[in-house]
């Protein structure tokens, strides 16, 4: 099933067929036809109701089946129980796509969530695609129709919607109505049964008419389908999300480091950092910024120039710009000159431009086109307060026309006030200028534009590294463990699969007897360190079950005797299959890196701060799987401690590459397998440049 | 001069003056006199002009000192050259009060500062106060009376605000007037001869007819008189300050880590908290606090019950409540129960409460009466989408009829969309119950009005420690380093001013040869440590000038000339002293304990994670000196270090009492002398339980 092909026909359709049709005002049935009337729909429409007759002067047919034509879509509007039989009769009259509104799937348990896999069973047998169910329908304004049961049609405009949750849409609608937002495309994705957030996104993608995408998702279907397709799409047109449900998954049970630190909605914001889609707070500065992007497009850089005829809002403008990543530009000489010139000696001249409180329109035109000609000037911020003489109306001309002059370059206006602002607010949206009422919202719509640019301009075409690994060792390592019914592996258990995977550890064997464990560090070399080897006791420290500095045998052969007392003391009933020798490693500058498994986008990869506080610095930044020599460098420089690994007071550099490879090599080792569930590298001493790094200890849980 | 007492006859004048007066429409000394007929201010009202005649039906008087009867205040709207002439005049005739309007004083520079101080000056000589200059006027809607030349009258209502901008306030009066929001009192603060915010948050706290206070500023005038006033003025009602100029003051010069640390702007907000003083984001955010109190009050908890018709709003709600520090409640069972038998079987019982899409009004009664009865519910959040059986007026209604019904909890109403949600929001509005758009602005006010509690409600009647400290030696040491034409305190200088103020310090003397280094090793014993003694090397490890862990005389002995040898080579222009030799302290916990000074709040105190790597990890925190115990364990606990402190991982509690005592003693020592302008002991050791800390390098910096 070629899904977009199905799409491409969703959004075109040459005719559609209501099922559950109904003449009676009030019902969903007969919304959806009236909506397909209203909204200038120029290809056929069907009602379908075993009734026969007429709705709304269209003639009603007894089944699908009856039809005469071809039918391109199909829209559901039927009690639950009767959906499998239609869905299998619209198959056999080759309707290519289900618009199915029905409710009463998955949402409402067991027994829905059967005849929903059932549907989709049912529908691709058919190579019939299928949107919902539970839905509130699809509307296209650029073709146009509305087949939803939604209280009326958006405007034209440019902006593709999709949303989750349908009553959400019913009051965006509704809103947009009012502030006057165009949309291009507005789909509910209900239950997501076939098509998903994935497979609109890029279409999206595709469709011409759609210029800005704004999803509201409470989860993704398919993660690693989501990041590709975005990636693709983000180098075309902006994408913006909200995704709620952030307090949903509650507290996940995890026993590693990397688990703990990574909360429930990490993995989200994580990915949609790696394929440039930008995650926006709320709904409103969700239309803030598309309202921006409509009306100027994107800001080429973060420079801005601020023009205001009172201080205290400009200060507040400024404060905003640097708190949210903008910057306050700086004006060329000519400019400066240029407004000396012109304006009062009481104006401040440099950015924000106060004009003072006099400052007529003539005045606001001088400023307006000496920023936006200045090149340090990549968007105009401009500031009003009704005062004495300020004449508001003939200042937002001003800013209109000025625009018009220099269309290239984003303008926002902030025209603060009530009534005497209602009608210059008008002029400005009639013009295409937006507008706000207060300076915070205009700052964080530029910004948030900013920054889809700068990520954006961040996602290479780069494919994740591939070193050679010993991947049989690994096999047969896991299959030990599984063989032993075990889930957490012993201390050389996991060393020995990080060494597999090539990289650096501190070399380890476990020792059944203290006799054995003397003659390991023999083999090994002095000083050794001893560990507790058990798969019940994770946090070995806690139960004095770990001994550093071993210098002899002596001292071997005693610590061997402690740690067992020591475990047996402290658990009990924990199972010890003995103490492992290791050998210790020079100490270097202490970091983790680890991996935990998300439930949508797979393997999520941390590196921070390590050592015994890692849980407390919470100096640590996540990417997820697999990962990019790009991503292993942004991964290492979102944290604080980069900065030391840089070399700082007077200290060397640390060997940044040998820590790039260790993070990617985790990276195609959690890849290449999926029974890794947890796995903490920590410490790894990072050494100085050349010198490279040691897993000192590794652990690693598998799948049960 | 009583500020105080003169503020209650601005606020409450028998007779104004408005000097400047003018017959021109247009003109300042117009609009001023109209606002007060319009007004309907019921005192006596004399416009001055040296030109006499007739104005808006007022007799004119030619100056102040021909009016009849007294004059409580005078309103000056004439040129500043003619300003200081006119004061002199109105303490002759005994004016209480002066509101100047007029512009061009301080901010136009020197020679406008210097007329200022003398307006003041004259003032103060005749007892008068002063409002501004550079001011819009004032407004007292209780009395009422507007003497401003601002474009109307605001509502009356229970906000009293006051600003800095007087443009700002143009604009938010015009919001006001359309927006329906109440003031008592409208203040522009101009210039702050005289007055400034502490005097109106003063006044406000102490006026009956004000009950929600609200400050835009831009800076304050007396950083430890607004914390006096605040103090107890939020102990009778809530202050919301918009502080804005957060750029303002750029990097600051700073060689300690303190001074580093701490922003521009930090002083600020640590002062707002340390005084119940709650810092909004912005003004929009400001006014939806104010009108959620204005509307409901203060919620008694954090504790938030959600009802919806959809279920996307209500995990939105909820995300926000998390986000911002709100607990979705937990219903108790009897809720549960009596929701189970009133609402379908598909409804979601549990908090948020979802009524379902189909929800009819007397559904939406159901749910609020349950959750406003449960005693686990402090405030409650409707959230309505306009769907297709949804009555919006009906149900708006509903509200309001179940908030006289339990108006003791605050209800707040989120009716998501726009044309359909205009005449229920209207019903809201009507009857008082604040009605936002989408859920984060709602969720955010409640958030803000429960913080503001939370902080009051920490605020203690309880002084600073008064250490036993011996000041003597402290001004000894200043003053020679002074006569040394010094700022940078030698290492030994540091030790033993911490040490007089009964803070344990290494033991550490200066050596000027490798002789004395010997003999003073000797006598503290070894290992020993030494560090470059120069004023003019602050980051000693950078040049090699420090060598720790030195075992005999022999090594000490190299060391020194080592030190000396690298100090010259890193640094030839620097003076040297010798070399101090310190006891080697034994490790503990490396912390840091700071103060820079702030210009307007004075001694700023930083404690946190210390080390050489304190500026990697800024894990630190900041409270104003003088500290109370409270403070100092606040200040700990808002590190991330703090949950090492309390002993984790097996590791025993460290002595958080002596840490506190430390934290204290600086306090006080830094509250004595002014002359510090920054120090930092770093590291702070910090050991077991009862067993101390130990100042291992303290460094400071006095005033030039």
């Amino acid at each position: 099933m070629d899904k977009q092909k199905g799409i491409e026909t969703l959004f075109r359709p040459n005719s559609i067929a209501v099922i559950g049709a109904s003449a009676t005002k009030g019902k969903l049935g007969n919304s959806v036809v009236r909506n397909l009337l209203d909204s200038g729909y120029d290809g056929r429409i069907y009602p379908v109701n075993p009734k026969g007759g007429e709705i709304l002067g269209l003639q009603v047919f007894r089944s699908v089946g009856d039809i005469p034509g071809d039918v391109d879509i199909a829209v559901i509007v039927i009690p639950a129980r009767f959906v499998l039989e239609v869905v299998e009769e619209c198959g056999e009259k080759g309707v290519e796509a289900l618009v199915v509104i029905t409710a009463g799937f998955k949402e409402v348990g067991h027994e829905g969530q059967e005849a929903e896999r059932k549907m989709v069973e049912i529908a691709k047998q058919y190579d019939m695609i299928v949107q919902g169910p539970n839905c509130l329908g699809i509307i296209n304004t650029s073709e146009p129709y509305n087949a939803s049961f939604a209280a009326g049609t958006p405007e034209k405009g440019i902006i593709a919607f999709a949303s989750q949750s349908g009553a959400l849409m019913t009051g965006i609608l509704d809103y947009s109505l009012m502030e006057k937002i165009g949309f291009s495309k507005f789909v509910s994705l209900g239950n997501k049964a076939l098509l998903d957030e994935s497979d609109f996104l890029k279409a999206f993608g595709n469709d011409p008419d759609s210029h800005f995408i704004l999803l509201y998702i409470e989860n993704v279907t398919d993660g690693k389908q989501f990041m590709e397709v975005a990636k693709e799409v983000v180098k075309k047109k902006p994408v913006f999300v909200v995704k709620s449900g952030v307090s949903e998954a509650g507290a996940r049970a995890a026993s590693s480091h990397t688990g703990s630190l990574a909360g429930s909605d990490t993995a989200y914001t994580v990915a949609f950092k790696q394929c440039g889609v930008i995650r926006a707070e709320s709904i409103s500065e969700l239309f803030d910024i598309a309202n921006v992007y409509d009306d100027m497009g994107l800001p080429a850089g973060n420079r801005v120039a601020i023009i205001t005829n009172a201080g205290g809002p400009g200060i507040i403008t400024t404060d905003a710009c640097e708190g949210m990543g903008l910057e306050v530009a700086q004006f060329s000489s000519d400019t400066i000159d240029y407004l000396k010139e012109r304006l009062p000696p009481a104006a401040a001249l440099y950015n924000p431009i106060d004009a003072l409180g006099t400052a007529q329109p003539e005045d606001y035109t001088v400023c307006m086109e000496a920023a936006l000609r200045d090149p340090n000037v990549d968007s105009l911020i401009v500031l009003l307060t009704p005062q004495a003489m300020t004449k508001e109306a003939e200042t937002a001309q001003a800013v209109v026309d000025t625009h018009q002059k220099f269309p290239e370059k984003p303008i926002v206006t902030v025209f603060m006030g009530g009534n005497s602002m209602v009608y210059p607010r008008i002029v400005l949206n009639e013009a295409g200028i937006p507008v706000f009422d207060f300076p915070e919202r205009a700052v964080n719509a530029i910004a948030e534009l900013y920054h889809y640019t700068v990520l954006r301009d961040s996602l290479k075409d780069e494919t994740p590294p591939k070193f050679d690994v010993d991947k049989d060792t690994v096999q047969k390592i896991i299959r030990e463990v599984r063989e032993d019914e075990r889930r957490v592996l012993l201390g050389h258990e996991a060393h020995a699969i990080a060494e597999a995977y090539g990289i650096p550890v501190a070399k380890i064997e476990l020792a059944t007897s203290s006799e054995e464990a003397k003659q390991i560090a023999e083999e090994l070399g002095y000083p050794v360190v001893l560990k507790i080897a058990s798969p019940d006791i994770v946090h070995k420290s806690d139960v004095g079950g770990i001994e550093i500095g071993l210098q002899t045998p002596e001292e071997v052969e005693e610590a061997f005797l402690r740690i067992v007392e020591n475990a047996r003391d402290g658990r009990p009933k924990a199972i010890i299959y003995g103490v492992d020798v290791q050998e210790m490693a020079e100490a270097g500058k202490e970091l983790i890196v680890g991996c935990s498994r998300d439930v949508q986008f797979g393997p999520l990869i941390m590196f921070g701060a390590g050592g015994v506080y890692v849980n407390f610095l919470e100096d640590v930044a996540f990417r997820l799987a697999p990962m990019t020599r790009t991503d292993a460098k942004a991964l290492i420089d979102e944290t604080k401690i980069s900065t030391l690994l840089k070399g700082v007071r007077g200290e060397p550099p640390s060997d940044v590459k040998a820590l790039e490879d260790t993070i990617l090599r985790i990276s195609q080792l959690v890849t290449d397998f999926s029974d890794i569930v947890e796995l903490d590298i920590n410490p790894v001493f990072a050494y100085e440049q050349n010198e490279g790094v040691s897993a000192v200890d590794v652990k690693i849980t598998i799948s049960g």
